[in-house]
């Protein structure tokens, strides 16, 4: 019996909305999600959890009150827990994050750009 | 202040070892680790923990009790926890995994394969 692996490329084929992450792997309690990002994000902080970014295509952007970070293709940064920032994109970008399976995009805040009840894709 | 994002295949160029996994980030209690592999690796499982797999270059092939999975460059698999499994490549192969900071290379077994405090590069 052959499994099949799943294609990053591909799942990131399966959608076009901006800011809104899918679910593609779930590890113990954590989701591993794909998001495509353009332009700003909203201000907010994890204050439980670490967050990693991978960006699979594209230059993503997240700035700090006290500085900021660029993640190009091939890269990756982890937010510590509790510290602010605001991802942002100036052309569409592709982002695979790492998290618990109950964070939510937004972190603290609760605005038009939270989503929660992911799609699994 | 601007914050460095990290390259994963300049991590992989730190290194020539095999299956011997370097921890190159931590997210809460999960390392996010780099490995190099060739050949075969030893029959094992984990119990406790499902384990992230990633292909960053060449193939990885799973090896299990009733079947296999081939993982390539871009693509990814999750192996369940307490699934017995047999990772090989045929030649050398880059992967990404993510699991608990607990996790064990070679899960139930102790034997040549097995790693512990691993470095951080």
């Amino acid at each position: 019996m052959e499994y099949k692996s799943i294609n990053l490329n591909g799942k990131f084929k399966l959608f076009n909305d901006y800011w809104s992450p899918k679910i593609i792997g779930k590890i113990n309690n954590y989701f591993l999600k794909a998001i495509k990002v353009e332009g700003d994000f909203t201000w907010h902080k994890h204050d439980e959890t670490d967050e990693l970014f991978i960006v699979n295509k594209g230059v993503l952007r997240i700035d700090f009150k006290d500085g900021y970070v660029k993640i190009k293709e091939g890269e990756f940064f982890i937010v510590e827990k509790g510290k602010e920032h605001k991802p942002f994109a100036e052309k569409a970008c592709e982002v695979l994050t790492f998290e618990p399976e109950t964070t939510v995009n937004t972190g603290n805040i609760r605005n038009e750009y939270t989503k929660e009840n992911l799609d699994w894709i």
